[in-house]
């Protein structure tokens, strides 16, 4: 499987000027690029390059303590009165913070990045220009910790069994208005909404934001840490491939053969603007997500064996973890996922049917409306740079016995498997139509809904997978 | 009470430029003004003047059919076949749209609009400048008649008895998602929401958008029409008035001796800064409130009395009805409240604590924040020409027997006056402390509550009050 994010090409043919790029001078230093960027501004020049687009706010965050510092910064952790035990999903913003994702964001939301987050899905930085953020970032305390904070400046943030992870200075502590959060991030407040119920709604009524200073880059020791590429790794990877465009899909679902047909005619169709070389971004989300989605460890099985079928080229596509929690806020959440991209140097953005979407807790019908993600992400203040690519809509074509764009003059032709028919078949251990999915991928569908049965079996096998 | 916005004060002086003033060409044409305004960019210009803000996105809505076209389009309006009935709510959003309050938009929104506004609180015009727009003005309608528009391109929208009032063009039909709708715009679904209960819930299923033709000014015949100035009138009085600054006053209450503090201290910060004329727009709300507000008739004759009684001065005030229905919708409702005033002319907003507030309808608290609202309004996108005043608290200082504003360091000496406290001694027909409130002003209270008693005599007695 490390061939999925270590296959590299390289090229002696440098960054091509195009007008997706932004030409501004990029304050984005990688560390092994030797590309160079000019502004346009300066006429005359006959060799311009560009570079990948810039991060939000110019400047990709890293808030790793630096190696030479981190002892240091680590026995000054120890030394902090107050600490701060963090769950599962603040480990996972910590993780995303910590990496610049949420660029130019550097540690967890005060109030006024809060407000400005769930009034105007974006921020308005001291220079007046507004980079997009939609989902609140926040670190919730009770009101025994807030006490416990007292007038301090900062505290220390540990893990599950005690660890220091971070350090949170300058902090400022505010009301954590729970009922109004979810009702501005997920446009319902019904019950059962999974994101609400993990990480909000037995959350404590404060909310502590400041700067983080973030002890180690965070692992998970799962056997995938290797494919958590941080966006600045990204970043080094796409300049060492020599990529002229980068598209991102974002995904937290098995790959099948209409998504591969999706990203192999989204290449197609950039090579034909004129890019020589566009390089996918497969980008699995890797944080919490709700109980019956298929978990992290299978689906990266799953995109392993795609590639190695050859569904992609593994050429062009680099396969990486994205470490963000899923809020399955339709609308609100599709423009996080599309401006953390940006953040690891993707200039284009596929955008599906209902992205980030889910049923209504409660009522019988979709939370949104299947379109509204593409619209609003169209809109967003703050992602004008990004070139948005609508979903077409693929489906299985019985006539060639494969998944095609479907085809609305001869729809009886066309067979739309859903996730939950997909899910179905392989708790069965049915197959798909032939052309669905590789063979192999649906092995391995087949295998986790397989070991559901076994109480104990579920850790156990994706270890086995892992190692093999 | 015609006096309130009829007393006019000539002058020779030129308006004063002034930084606060936005110095792009302005689009705005006032009927009467002999102003004019250049750019900065134009160097050399020894004359320059300016005028007052320009109103978003340039220039000024007016959507009422001009007098020479207005037979016509009356009669056209009688031929087109689908006539959608307006109710109350919808009517005073017709007004609104109307005089430009909303510019620039043209009419009820349609969807791209509507998605912003949710999602955004305001919308990106065709230049990429942004507006802020932080309250849907739509229009609700049902499935039959939907199905009755068909594939028209336009509707006549008619008033309760039939009256043809507008021509809706180019329309657009889209789904109305109410419960999203209302989370988004007050951050709660608890039932309860006044302006959600009276135009929401009950609503159609469906939204459409469109342009607007209003046939006629709208009018109430209630005595009052003569105080619903347009934001051209208004524009139109701050250049007679030669006001150099225009400073806001929302509100929805009676006003009290600490409002009038409030707004007299405003204007001697402004000559403070160094404005010659800085004049008030004492705008009362206009439209729907909620059934415990004081209705506006009475309103509008307690302003009269405070400024009878020289509470506030009248060469310095212009009071006149804002035609908005009252969404209780806080920090989101309080950018429209501002935004709205812009085009009306006014440059400075007064925020109190809490705006468009009330308590949760379900729990016991405010529904708010009561920072929240200022702290929204002062980041909101398109609203950064305007210049936020944050109210001080005003409360009664017992020590001086009059209202003051509030001096922590002797809080014993304050005493506060909840607009429960003050409803509930008006019903009693009690007094209050001597200097809360103008006796004349008071005795409108008593009066109101006392009309309450006898079951048909609301209507009436306000009748009666207004032809006096």
């Amino acid at each position: 499987m490390a061939s999925l994010a270590t296959s590299i090409i390289f090229s002696d043919s440098p960054f091509r000027a195009s007008p997706i790029h932004n030409h501004r001078i990029s304050r984005y230093a990688s560390r092994s690029s030797t590309a160079f960027v000019v502004s346009p501004r300066r006429r005359g020049l006959t060799v311009v390059k560009s570079a990948l687009i810039e991060p939000d706010g110019g400047k990709l965050m890293d808030l790793v303590v630096d190696e030479s510092r981190r002892s240091v910064m680590k026995r000054e952790a120890e030394t902090i009165p107050v600490r701060i035990r963090l769950n599962r999903v603040d480990l996972e913003w910590v993780h995303v913070l910590s990496e610049g994702w949420a660029s130019p964001l550097k540690g967890f939301m005060r109030q006024s990045e809060f407000l400005q987050t769930l009034h105007f899905n974006s921020i308005r930085l001291e220079n007046g220009s507004v980079v997009n953020m939609s989902v609140p970032i926040v670190l919730a305390i009770d009101e025994e910790q807030k006490s416990r904070i007292g007038d301090s400046n900062r505290v220390t943030l540990v893990d599950s069994v005690g660890n220091p992870i971070a350090i949170l200075s300058d902090i400022e502590i505010y009301k954590h208005p729970k009922e109004e959060r979810i009702a501005r991030t997920w446009g319902t407040t019904a019950p059962g909404l999974p994101y609400a119920e993990e990480a909000i709604t037995k959350s404590g009524n404060w909310l502590i934001g400041g700067d983080l200073q973030v002890l180690e880059p965070v692992k998970y020791n799962d056997g995938l840490d290797r494919f958590r590429l941080s966006p600045s790794q990204l970043r080094e990877e796409f300049i060492r491939r020599d990529a002229d465009a980068v598209f991102a899909f974002q995904l937290r679902n098995p790959v099948h053969n209409g998504h591969a047909l999706l990203m192999t005619d989204t290449r197609r169709r950039l090579l034909e603007m004129g890019y020589k070389n566009p390089v996918l971004l497969l980008n699995p989300l890797g944080g919490f997500t709700k109980a019956d989605d298929v978990p992290l460890n299978w689906r990266m099985l799953q995109h392993e064996k795609v590639l190695e079928d050859g569904v992609l080229d593994p050429e062009t596509t680099v396969v990486s973890i994205f470490p963000s929690p899923m809020l399955y806020a339709g609308p609100t959440e599709v423009q996080w996922h599309a401006k953390a991209r940006i953040n690891a140097g993707a200039n284009f953005y596929i955008v599906g049917r209902d992205p980030a979407g889910m049923s209504h807790p409660k009522e019988k019908r979709d939370l949104y409306d299947a379109d509204h993600g593409k619209k609003v992400l169209s809109m967003a203040p703050g992602l004008e740079r990004l070139n948005i690519l609508p979903f077409k809509v693929a489906a299985y074509d019985t006539t060639q016995g494969k998944m095609a764009f479907f085809d609305p003059s001869r729809s009886q032709d066309f067979l739309f498997i859903s996730g939950t028919k997909m899910r179905g078949l392989a708790k069965k251990k049915e197959n798909p139509p032939d052309g669905f999915m590789c063979p192999s991928g649906w092995k391995v569908l087949v295998d986790y809904y397989d070991s559901l049965g076994s109480e104990s079996g579920n850790g156990r096998v994706s270890q086995a997978v892992f190692s093999a």
